[in-house]
């Protein structure tokens, strides 16, 4: 047990930079010194409104507020414990930051983002940094199996990208997007930039991003997307059909409003998938019949990842300069909230912030 | 070029018994005496309100109302064109009610019942018996493409099951419904019932049958199937968590509208799926992110089938006795309206009404 300096949510608008007591790893844990741990949206949702938070204790890890946030983070270990096999100390690991009882059915299935024993009933989130400790803190207790050694010589800044391009990733999996198909993505935000450059990645032919946001439609130019729209200076749907006459084959919603979506369903193709990554604050308004029967459009959704950090941390070590153009800024922890938090919500040129606990 | 008797729709409310003449069959068609056609929801649907129904020529049959009503029909050939090969006269065949062009992209894909060419900018239906001329007539010329010969020895009766059958085992091929796992059906109609039976023969464990009408979940009783479910008399989830205590792998929307398939969401497993097979007169309200999103609940559509009539006659065939249970009344062509799609809407016992042009 030591003293470690973390950020601790309390609840809505409050969080503070606080010294805590770690413990020993557990058995099958590693201890890692935090190198980088990037800014979410949801880590702005929690402290807009107290998102996500456990108010009451967590089925599986009894925690309740506060906590200490992030969830996006890699970092070299430290201990491990006596009972970890396949990591020793001076590895460097990007940590898959879920919750999970590994004994469900749906963990057993290999869907232990689906963990049906990691519920909680106030609806805290299942992951790090929400039901448990996670990344914004210089040393974090993780499971061995949910931290994966990053390939040899991949930045940590990197390795802390693992978390959203994993999201991405799972996005793109079971939207079944085959190379030479043609793909919108709605929403140009951190969660839609790197669902375009995976789309690309993965062999995706035209690549439309849409958004109102002329900052954000440069930004995607940086990282090398031509196909940019913003529906307020073009007719969208137009721009899509001259070269994509009947719609794009997978349309990814990365924006979660009503427009964004009706919009993403009417560019797919009769037969196409509309693939939401987004989360949407409403309940949505679907003409099932019109909309989606008669077109055979299947709206598919994901939620985290499972399985899936081997191939994201491979694909983020052969792309090394490109996801790097994703990381915008760098800031010590106890600017997580001013120059972190806040800045996300505030700043449009703003794609990943990350928080350095060594700084 | 001779005279049929055939029932015809003008629109609304409109139906008469006519002489109609019948051309000679195109080169690619073959002319069938029709045995018996069945009466479909749809049916009473253009009957009611004029659903589905060409007000202008229809993009690739050019033809408006007034139209032979009827879609699910089979019979003998009688008259060869000069192209067709694979038919011959005295053959007994199942006719596939579709429209398509056979040349875009969906059709060229095997989706050709999303032809982008068969599309009616007035929404009028792709199927013989509402934008060409279908199966409540003496006599119909039918494309050899969408002729399926019918196992040795089975029943037109069965024959004209073929269509809604199809319905159904489409819906079951897209929910990748597997043996052993368990299933619920919303809504004991026809095609509840249908569906109901052939997850039963796909091997489904628990297969639940909900419904208010007692009479139709005694319909459902006579058809095998054991676990019905009134939400009037029991409690539908409490009952279906017996068994399964995380709720079934698919559930199948039958009924179409918001409180069915909002049950049938709460009915399904975390990353179960939501199949569904009714059109939903009005748009729904989806809460995505908690309901479909965090539950990880597929939620799959289909619109008629594809590339499926040699398997549905091979089913059929394979339970001729348990089929026949699902025509509950046959009746002549003449009195089509008064005892066949009058009776379809008020009388909750029926399922199947033939109308065989013979009689
Ligand atoms: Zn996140
Ligand atoms: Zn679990
Ligand atoms: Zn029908
Ligand atoms: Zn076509």
């Amino acid at each position: 047990m030591f003293v470690v300096k973390a950020a601790r949510i309390y609840g809505k608008e409050d969080v503070r930079i606080e010294n805590v007591a770690l413990s020993e790893p557990q058995d099958d844990q590693v201890q890692i010194k935090v190198k980088y741990c990037g800014i979410c949206g949801s880590d702005l949702h929690a402290y807009l409104e107290g998102w996500g938070l456990p108010t009451i204790p967590h089925p599986l890890t009894g925690k309740t507020v506060p906590i200490t946030l992030g969830h996006e983070f890699a970092g070299t270990v430290v201990k491990v414990g006596d009972r970890v096999k396949d990591l020793k100390v001076g590895d460097a690991v990007a940590v898959e930051p879920l919750i999970a009882c590994g004994k469900c059915e749906n963990c057993r299935k290999g869907f232990y983002n689906f963990c049906n024993n990691a519920r909680a009933k106030d609806g805290a989130g299942n992951f790090l940094g929400f039901s448990d400790d996670g990344g914004f803190a210089e040393y974090a207790n993780v499971d061995e199996f949910f931290a994966h050694k990053m390939p040899q010589g991949l930045a940590y800044e990197l390795g802390a990208l693992a978390e959203p391009t994993a999201v991405v990733f799972e996005a793109i999996k079971k939207s079944s997007l085959r190379a030479g198909e043609d793909v919108v993505v709605e929403g140009a935000g951190p969660i839609g930039l790197l669902t375009a450059v995976l789309a690309k990645l993965a062999g995706a032919n035209h690549v439309f991003v849409i958004d109102v946001s002329e900052v954000r439609l440069n930004k995607a130019k940086e990282l090398g997307l031509k196909r940019i729209l913003n529906p307020n200076q073009v007719d969208v749907s137009k721009e899509v059909r001259k070269e994509c006459p009947n719609g794009v084959d997978v349309s990814f919603e990365a924006a979660g409003v009503q427009a964004t979506f009706e919009n993403a369903l009417k560019l797919t193709k009769r037969t196409g998938t509309l693939q939401i990554v987004a989360l949407f604050g409403k309940p949505l308004k679907v003409d099932m019949t019109n909309d989606v029967i008669m077109q055979g459009v299947d709206i598919v959704t994901t939620l985290c990842y499972n399985n899936s950090y081997p191939e994201v941390l491979g694909i983020l070590n052969n792309h090394r300069e490109l996801f790097s153009k994703i990381v915008t800024k760098k800031i010590p922890l106890a600017a997580v909230v001013e120059k972190g938090i806040k800045a996300l919500a505030t700043e449009k040129d703003q794609v990943k912030i990350l928080v350095s606990p060594e700084v």
